[in-house]
């Protein structure tokens, strides 16, 4: 299997914990989304992936993009160790969990969008940290009520799942703009515990081939 | 079953048609999200659903929020008529279609969010229409090609699937902020093909009980 994906990129970083997981070994491919290089725009991986964007797999069956899919894929066939629970009730629960980072966080804070905020609109750096702090927190305090809610290890059982899979990257990449998240303070137990496995760890930005050396 | 919906939701369209595919009738519940009422983010409403968002379903197990989690509950709990493939390649593939519109276009075209580029950075209509139709157009184009080259009547098999009922509403969406789609000519095609079954056409925004009347 191929991975193409970017450091920084939170949603390859999701594919990266569950490849992690699972203990499946992608080739690695780089894809510098820095806004000097822009490669995911370029002819030679618009060809392989006409979104341009990452994360995407390369798989013998051809090229699966949206890490979202790529998520729910490895699950059905490389099921062992799971990323979704069992029941029925707790999957939807979890699929939710996760859906308000992929659907209703993430997509606001993406680089490309930033760029636009920048561009197109004249925002300066305080109006688009004020937009990127505005997303996570109006999402992350239904989130905290689901974490502290909990009676289990993690969010939806004895086991991380893709609910953890969408909130570490997120958690991350509020850091990198300076997020405060004394506001969440079960969401910072979640992180804790997730950061303690191997698989998350390893996942992590600052541990990829193609992240800067500092 | 009780759905909160809004007749303008495009997510909510979302589960609107898969609860028709499903033979499903809830009480449908409107919540009114024009900017003059903001009914969703009322405490009455965040008391049931602390996102604030619609739509939501509540079942005999409690509420569910996030379409694209309700989309695979249902799948999993009410399997006959399916809404996804039955081959795991397909099922990716189709999910991948699905999640481009559901975490790369819907949510940049949000009413929370066009509002906030008004308020917060001062864009004027041509700013906010320009923002839309770019991200359609950007996620368009790599999904028209995957239409294009599909060899079924549908985009992933013979039924409409995740992929028809995530890519309908947006279509609905767009022309409601005069998209031009005349260069999506295999995306009309799938289009027409949805709106001759019932199921998609009772789920329009113009059938819903909360749609004003004209």
């Amino acid at each position: 299997m191929k991975l193409f994906s970017y450091f920084y990129s939170s949603a390859a970083f999701r594919v990266r914990i569950a490849l992690n997981l699972k203990g499946i070994e992608p080739d690695y491919v780089a894809v510098n989304l820095h806004p000097n290089a822009k490669e995911q725009l370029q002819p030679e991986y618009m060809a392989q992936n006409p979104e341009g964007r990452v994360p995407a797999i390369v798989t013998e069956d051809g090229l699966l993009r949206q890490s979202m899919a790529i998520l729910e894929w490895l699950e059905e066939t490389c099921p062992e160790p799971h990323i979704l629970p069992f029941d029925p009730w707790l999957r939807a629960k979890c699929r939710s969990f996760a859906n308000t980072i992929a659907c209703d966080i993430h997509p606001l804070n993406n680089t490309s969008v930033t760029g636009m905020l920048r561009e197109e609109f004249g925002a300066d750096e305080d109006g688009v940290l004020a937009w990127y702090h505005h997303w996570i927190a109006r999402g992350f305090r239904a989130l905290e009520k689901v974490a502290s809610e909990r009676k289990t290890g993690y969010l939806f059982g004895e086991f991380p799942t893709i609910a953890e899979i969408c909130l570490i990257p997120q958690i991350k990449n509020g850091r990198r703009f300076n997020m405060d998240f004394a506001e969440f303070p079960a969401l910072m137990d979640i992180e804790e515990r997730c950061y303690a496995l191997e698989a998350f760890d390893a996942a992590r930005p600052e541990n990829q081939p193609d992240a800067p050396i500092v």
